[in-house]
């Protein structure tokens, strides 16, 4: 059957999360019932590569849903960004080899977290980040996180209801910037527990704010004990940046196109 | 009396303008019942140096009030930011000399209005700007604005409800820069009749898309008549960037300061 998949950025101030909930709104839920009027489909369903929380944008959330017809993806694209509400945007859409899965499919998300450590919030900038009022240490910040990198049982930044088979999860990537007084928290891993980047950031800014050392990092990833790490930062400062994918991303190769 | 100057920023999306309106959320709403809160003076009135219209967002705003009695800007300024909602925020706040008025002591102000010429519209840019889906001639843009420079009698450009005494206005500078995707129009001019700024982004819209040439500009302007022009675009697109001040601004210079 025809796959589709889609790249999706949103505003996640306004909604419940990406995960369908009655009653409430939520991005699959406006994706999913536009994709059902366009395709005239009302039992199509839309898979999502990461369940963001109430709160959390995104930049690059993938989707992906079947269709029991073949649609001009051109079309199919432009049709969605004239009907979603402007906090949702099709980046791109294309058609995809039916193996092809949002979820099951992703070898790694990058989620970035931003604090604005400035006296003043922008109201520009105050809907995407974390708000503390002081600078911070970004270097302490820095050698903190680079304790967490590799495999781990990251059991200590662990939301109380995560669902997760289990706790053990490698961070491929943690980096830190400073961009004008934002700091910008870069973390890449195969796959994440509920809110841990969240707690990490929080965490980190124990450290930044000299709260902590940067070597407590270790002795709490050690604790396996959420009581030990920092809070879980709002949602409001989490995006998800990139859903990462072995070679193709699931793009349908075109039998010659690789001499093209 | 003692005199403060706040420089105020505001996402403007939620508001029905600055000026105060009844029973309407409006941004010199929200300041004055602040103010009247912290200093205890229920009678005190603020002034804003220009009267945005509902939707259209701030980086200098200037407003200006009195107390009867002498405040700690810095106090004064942490405990607005505070108490604000994060679509407001207060850059600075300092008090000044008696005789300066945020609007009456004004000499210039400086517009910004944007339009996001790309196929998709991201949701993070989504609140600040206009959205044209196709590419713009922006060196045609810039032949049509470059004849708007100077004293003119800008009728063409003028809202029907607009009540300034002449329609003739100065326009200082206008400036289009392109910044990926993005093209921004500045202009700085001595004040703006209602919707200037939005029907002169209309016709330049008009110009960039290829529907008029540039030396149009020039006709319309002659003809001092609003049918002529383009029309007006969303306030969404438009920002007051910056209110200008002979000198000092206002500043109360301390006896000695020069020397310092």
């Amino acid at each position: 059957v025809p796959t589709y998949k889609l790249v999706v950025m949103y505003d996640g101030s306004r909604f419940a999360g990406w995960q369908i909930q009655p009653g409430l709104p939520t991005v699959q839920g406006e994706i999913a019932g536009l994709l059902k009027r366009i395709c005239d489909e009302p039992g199509l369903r839309v898979a999502g590569a990461a369940r963001t929380d109430a709160g959390t944008h995104a930049l690059g959330q993938v989707a992906t849903f079947t269709s029991s017809r073949t649609w001009e993806t051109a079309r199919l694209h432009r049709a969605l960004n004239r009907l979603l509400p402007s906090d949702i945007a099709v980046a791109s859409a294309e058609e995809v080899d039916g193996s092809f899965h949002a979820r099951r499919s992703a070898a790694g998300r990058v989620y970035l977290y931003r604090i604005a450590c400035t006296p003043v919030l922008s109201p520009f900038l105050a809907r995407w980040v974390h708000h503390y009022r002081r600078p911070l240490d970004v270097e302490s910040m820095r050698r903190g996180a680079s304790q967490l990198l590799g495999e781990h049982d990251f059991s200590s930044f662990r939301a109380a209801g995560d669902t997760s088979a289990t706790p053990v999860k490698t961070i491929r990537r943690i980096e830190i910037a400073d961009r004008e007084g934002v700091v910008e928290l870069t973390v890449e891993g195969t796959s994440f527990l509920q809110h841990m980047v969240r707690a990490i950031a929080g965490t980190l800014l124990e450290i930044g704010r000299g709260h902590w050392k940067a070597s407590r990092m270790e002795t709490i990833l050690k604790a396996r004990d959420r009581g030990k790490a920092g809070p879980t930062l709002p949602a409001r400062g989490l995006c998800l940046v990139e859903v990462l994918y072995p070679e193709t991303g699931g793009r349908r190769s075109l039998p010659g196109a690789e001499n093209r």
